[in-house]
């Protein structure tokens, strides 16, 4: 009896969702092909400690190909995708080879979302790749450089004011972080302006931060950045973004300084497909994580669209994202083998954290919620756990207890000559 | 009695040199102001380890300002010089502020020069920065990463030849690591591509390797690099550099991978006060380290020139920039006292190392010298010991046993998506 012939998998992104699925597919008849646009599967939990100088990029990310190296049936690619042929079953990759499939799992996640102003892009930085977060770093630290050296007091105030807009979690993670970097780890390390002098103002357009939590937990969260000095801006949706600053509801607010923590939308992979989208452009997929019409291509994770029964789709979670691609994983290991294939995908919800800052935390198990230290040793205990490699753990358990200890930032670096803004120039500063 | 009035000493870089300065002038009568293009003091002698992954930009680097932190007369300005005036004794900075002077320290170190030849800046890679160590990882992880996709032979060949131009320390360094990356980091990570058949080329226009050590060393490190699998080759210069790759005599190498450790150059701080320059540009300075006819103006390390007594200048090292940038200080600080100065600079050489690969190092005590493991420890043993803070310390001891016990490599990172080389995309590769 001739062997079964092994199916080919073509995996698109090394996220959490593409790396549950490998890790599902394992001892899978099947050649599996992980495709990635970068060279790292990302911790992306942490990635605002990268931009914020408290972490390393190195202390986040691990080199894909090297979490995979004893999968001897997995070939890892840096490429970009940059078409699927569904009806030939063929993903053509930048610069590349094309790619033929049996089966392909998409997990390319979501990006920022500009609200239809793709121009506010120039001004205001996104936070989602290990670029992204370098790039926030030498904001934020170039400003304070600035500042020490311009000696106008008005450009002074214009450095020194950081807006982030969007209440959800990553904004309240990045506003509690810069409200202590500029209060407490640079306080004292200029001799011309005052750090502790910055304005940080978190702009959110609902009526609440974190909506996603309890109403209790919200409060708390306002609360605890009130106290680490953020100004939390409610009720208000960002008019206008340009070189000078933003418009916020009726007021102007002039800063060097945006970060852009709003809405999010799924990478363009339903148009890949020629698939249903949903609104944030996620590819609408059956109970079975497929696509309808297409049972060979499945989405996972942020890319996808799944009616979770109540309503609305399931969170653009990590969590979701590997229960995702570990149950698509499994469908496919059972039906290559001949074996009975798993149910619809449940999603099981063990509860959502934030941190605000380094010592307050929420978090939401459903049956009960923590607030304060409890709370924080909970968020600290589990993202040390999840990181993927024993090293990542040792290196993030240093540099914590280092900031911990002394209100310090090991990773305050800027690698470039940072590019001064157009409007600081043309001032003809200092 | 009026109190005397302070003197303001201006420091220009932030490296060994003038970080040893600022040091010395603790409690001096003098406000101090130390410029540098970059925001952090660099420890450049284990910035090939960024380069080849096996370090973080955050292990060995570290903000000036932090470092200066309980300095009080001491402002950290991040600028870059764009003249002086040293007539009217004023330093004036890009886009910012003019600072005047009663003294002038100069620090700015060397950079790589390329022989008249600037064009080939465009295809060779330097190691003097943070970003250019940075460019070098992405340059050398990328190529794998290309040539596990590319699926051209002839490509592949191309891809995988690593240059190394200049049989210096860097040089050595260099090529002995990225030797190691190839045969055994990366050794197992890739399925198309055998990393082990990547060819590592040392060229050295001379006729040894590490030509400031003794012949035996000499000798001894040219054997350890082979045995890591680098070639070495000797007797042949550069006479060309394009997109294709390099001309060495009359061979020509096909190669994307070209990195540049030979000749170095001043920086052009002789130019910016009109001072006599040396061969390298450097400038040539008194025996108390001042620039002949401008008693204020001192200058120290890379970018000085200063006559050893033996007919050649003292060699761009660490230590010298380190002695001198501590003697000036002091000579300073018992001027502004009105104590008796110190006599001429006298530099006292402890020795000098150099690391071949992850367990060959060669050092040179005059007395005596070291091969292999006791050579290995010495320089382990005295950089753990350099690196400026005690964080680093402990970072790097965790990289390094990590890289010890694994052969891995924690910062294999590309944090951007890379270009390919135009002729790479041309020949529509894959």
């Amino acid at each position: 009896m001739p062997p079964v012939p092994r199916k080919r998998i073509v995996i698109v992104g090394a996220g959490f969702g593409g790396m549950a699925a490998v890790k599902a597919l394992k001892g899978a008849n099947a050649d599996i092909t992980l495709v990635d646009r970068t060279n790292h599967h990302l911790f992306q939990p942490l990635l605002y400690q990268v931009a914020t100088a408290a972490l390393s990029p190195a202390d986040i990310a691990t080199a894909t190909r090297a979490l995979l190296r004893y999968d001897k049936h997995t070939t890892v690619l840096m490429s970009e995708v940059e078409s699927v042929d569904a009806d030939r079953r063929i993903v053509r990759l930048a610069d590349g080879p094309e790619l033929a499939y049996d089966f392909l799992i998409l997990a390319t996640g979501a990006a920022y979302s500009f609200f239809g102003h793709g121009e506010w892009a120039k001004y205001a930085q996104v936070l989602k790749t290990l670029a992204d977060a370098l790039s926030i770093r030498e904001r934020l630290l170039s400003a304070f450089e600035w500042a020490e050296e311009c000696g106008d007091p008005e450009m002074i105030r214009r450095l020194l004011t950081f807006v982030v807009v969007g209440g959800g979690p990553t904004g309240v993670e990045m506003a509690g972080t810069i409200a202590e970097l500029a209060r407490s780890t640079l306080a004292w390390d200029f001799k011309n302006i005052d750090p502790r002098s910055a304005r940080i103002i978190l702009c959110e357009a609902g009526d609440r931060v974190l909506s996603a939590f309890p109403h209790r937990l919200s409060h708390y969260a306002a609360g605890a950045l009130r106290k680490l000095g953020v100004e939390v801006q409610l009720n208000e949706a960002v008019n206008e973004i340009d070189a000078t600053g933003l418009a916020l509801g009726e007021t102007c607010i002039e800063t060097a300084n945006i970060i852009w923590c709003a809405g999010t939308e799924a990478r363009p992979a339903a148009r890949w497909i020629g698939a249903d989208a949903a609104r944030n452009r996620g590819v609408k997929v059956e109970p079975d994580c497929s696509v309808p019409g297409r049972p060979e291509i499945f989405a996972i994770g942020d890319v996808s669209s799944f009616d979770s029964g109540s309503g609305a789709p399931l969170p653009g979670l990590a969590p979701v994202a590997k229960q995702q691609g570990a149950y698509v994983g499994r469908l496919l290991k059972a039906r290559l083998a001949g074996r009975r294939e798993p149910g619809p995908f449940r999603y099981k919800d063990f509860g959502t954290m934030a941190i605000i800052g380094r010592s307050h935390a929420i978090a939401d198990f459903g049956r009960f919620t923590l607030t304060g230290f409890p709370a924080w040793l909970a968020w600290s205990l589990v993202h040390l756990m999840l990181l993927v490699d024993f090293r990542s753990r040792i290196l993030v358990y240093v540099n914590w207890s280092w900031a911990f200890f002394t209100y310090g930032r090991g990773a305050r670096l800027l690698t470039g000559v940072p590019r001064r803004p157009q409007w600081q120039r043309r001032a003809g500063l200092g």
